[in-house]
């Protein structure tokens, strides 16, 4: 049976005279793309601009909502209610959509930023919310989080009630024994060669899994590859992951087309 | 021949624990909503809330973009360029449209808010680029705006492209000379009577005018009648307006089903 | 031996076109304020006005920051690392020392508001650094916080270093067995009794302390009486508290007087 | 008599994750440096580094107020009304003396940015009231801006009320025949050659003037000069000044030795 896999990354984190990212070198490999959304990066104008760069190179075009704190990045956690948290990301991703109508093309996903993605998945009951209050704005969207046990079960969840749950891993980041993500300010979280990322990701696609930190095998479920934006390493990984993926009859596409 | 006439309203112009307007008292008389956009006012949950309000009373739901300066509470004009103002424009509705997908409510119009209205409303490009633009990421939607010469032949530069746009009287406002709004800073700029209010609506849209500050005749075109929330007069005036339409034989409806 | 209390109120909680609380009603008897900075509440033009109305009523001037957060009014904790805090802390508090110097009057003490001044409250290293910062950058200023037994072990440590610390009670809040403000979300949490609030207040300075919920008593350093302007009551039993004090032989007077 | 100049350079001007100028290069040859307050670029963090930094390289601190504009880093002008601009910018210097009072160092100077500068300059009774309302609230405090003709006229109101005013040139803009600098937009209006920068301070400084895009002689009267961190041919334009200037005689100080 064929494997195939999607390369989603995080785009239009620019704002105002500020840049970031290398966003037209990451949509020349990637085939998916999360697009800040005004709250914790981006301004109405560069996701206009990001979007159209995602038409131009056949990216599809994701919401990336994350909690509204422009300072912090969305890499501090404000202690919103649920209902806060819900009402932000639909307003966040709305915006996005009104620029994905704009143009002409699909809203395929959502992945949450930052402090966001990363509490939400261990908030059962809001992230199951958030699935659901998204398909209930959106339609048929795939709401995307990492691909580990605990996301599996939450997929598995969501899917009952017809919500779409895609999985992804991080090639460019090592594994703690739980399967979470090691935390970047520890020494070598980060991996900064394109080539072992490439093997990596290679790797975790096909064996399905990863070995932590300390040798701990951790099952994966890999609907998609996170290409950091900010990680020039992985950027530069990204064109290896697609011609190593082609020599090992991994079909690397859009995942609104698979999952 | 049968005349027919819509009561918008300003709505959802609180701020987290900021709360502004009469909203639900406007609720119960009004046929369209105006919602702020979390630009110049309002936040994600007070447009979720706001919607359902209006859901609950059959109030259709338009998007009430304004500059980006909550402090300013959108009433200073920013010099941004038309292409800024577009997207910042396309941002607001789409956050909104978001919710009112999510209420399962169409979206029936859009009016610019306070200095953007008005600047809007002197700059003929911009505006038919905000109402094709706007058509483009949204459809068949309406743009609501004021109903005096100038804007009667914008109105016909809109149609060719196919865009709909709807004309409003303010009846708590007199009219200068020249077919603008006297400046609020006016002493009696404002009316503060409901029985004048009420009385001024119903003659506007009888007599497809009013007359100025000095006497002169202003030729106006009417779908729909300004009720401001912020003045309680004018809100009071909302039922009054109602039953002299009654008894006149002006039918109020929403605007989307006659424009 | 005499006995002195001081009276502070939260203030300039205003911002743009939102008004908020009842600013002129509490300057009649508070004798000291606590002025929003812009971050959590309040506009530079709010800063300005709410010093010359304390001013006018010789009500001392205390900054009142709080977490960067407008939306929920410095109420819901941000995740700021301690030096962020502290960083945030000196640019209000500086900005509002801008305003003070500018009318001519003195910057009395510091408050932190919401979230920040509870969680500020449960991290001993945070208050300290915050105490010595701010006496850094504004010499001789007192902070103010709650007079239970935690913050009174605060005091000692911070005075070791020339830190002033002033303690404040609240008789319109119920206490919790381990000296906590019982939530507000608790039914009967904030009492709505003028009469019932001044009498706890003249109580709770004469006793040293007050009953908490379920009957224990809670031991209180108080040198201030909170009273809080966005409950009417509270700002209702302030001048029952003066007069009251004045039979009882308490003396009300600015904190920075005393401590 | 010995000529003397100050070189004076926008400084801090990054904000939260997102990095702006070239502040190290620049600290190691300006004499004064004009610090961002939060408004349209910088935040606390921003702030207290950048101060920091100056001191290590004993490069006098000024306040660098704008259009609380982010998101249009201060270039877009809005239409706030004078209270309001003074204001902001009292809240703004304020909060920037705090951090300099924390680190020990004085508050040299304040200029405006951006948008707010160009406005200020075009507004006789802002500017001046400006100045004032400065003097009031941080005492002795020197006011930057052009040093064309207008300017030299302010300059001389400002006296009367013993405000200090000093008066700066733009060696690497080209100046319209006005004495305005030339639209950034226009072809040739940036000058970038470090070399022909170099040149042009000096010979600004030793003449008195520059000759305007037309050929035009334009008086100037320089107290300072504006080395532009944004433009990378400006700052290597530093350090050549500076030798030129010892060879030529003109002493480079800090502004606030010698206005």
């Amino acid at each position: 049976m064929a494997v195939t896999v999607d390369l989603n990354c995080d785009m239009g984190e620019s704002f105002g005279e500020y840049t970031a990212g290398n966003d037209a070198e990451a949509a020349a490999y990637v085939t998916s793309s999360n697009i800040a959304c005004g709250a914790h990066a981006s301004d109405p104008t560069v996701m206009r601009r990001t979007i159209r760069l995602c038409g131009d190179h056949n990216v599809m075009v994701g919401a990336h909502p994350g909690y509204p704190d422009l300072q912090g990045f969305g890499r501090r956690r404000i202690e919103m209610d649920h209902e806060e948290i819900i009402d932000s990301v639909i307003y966040q991703v709305g915006a996005l959509k009104g620029f994905a109508d704009h143009a002409g093309v699909p809203l395929q996903h959502v992945k949450l930023h930052g402090a966001l993605y990363h509490y939400a998945l261990g908030q059962e009951k809001l992230f199951v919310d958030i699935a659901e209050n998204l398909r209930k704005a959106f339609g048929d969207i795939i709401l995307l989080t990492m691909g580990t046990a605990a996301s599996i079960e939450l997929r598995s969840i969501c899917r009952k009630s017809g919500a779409r749950i895609a999985l992804e891993a991080f090639p460019d980041r090592v594994y703690d024994d739980d399967g979470a993500l090691l935390s970047r300010s520890r020494p070598g979280a980060v991996i900064k060669d394109a080539g072992v990322i490439a093997q990596r990701a290679i790797s975790m696609v096909k064996r399905k899994g990863t070995e932590s930190l300390n040798g701990r095998w951790i099952d994966l479920a890999i609907d998609t590859i996170c290409i950091h934006g900010d990680n020039r390493e992985s950027i530069l990984a990204a064109p290896m992951i697609r011609r190593r993926a082609e020599r090992e009859g991994i079909e690397v596409r859009p995942l609104g087309s698979f999952v």
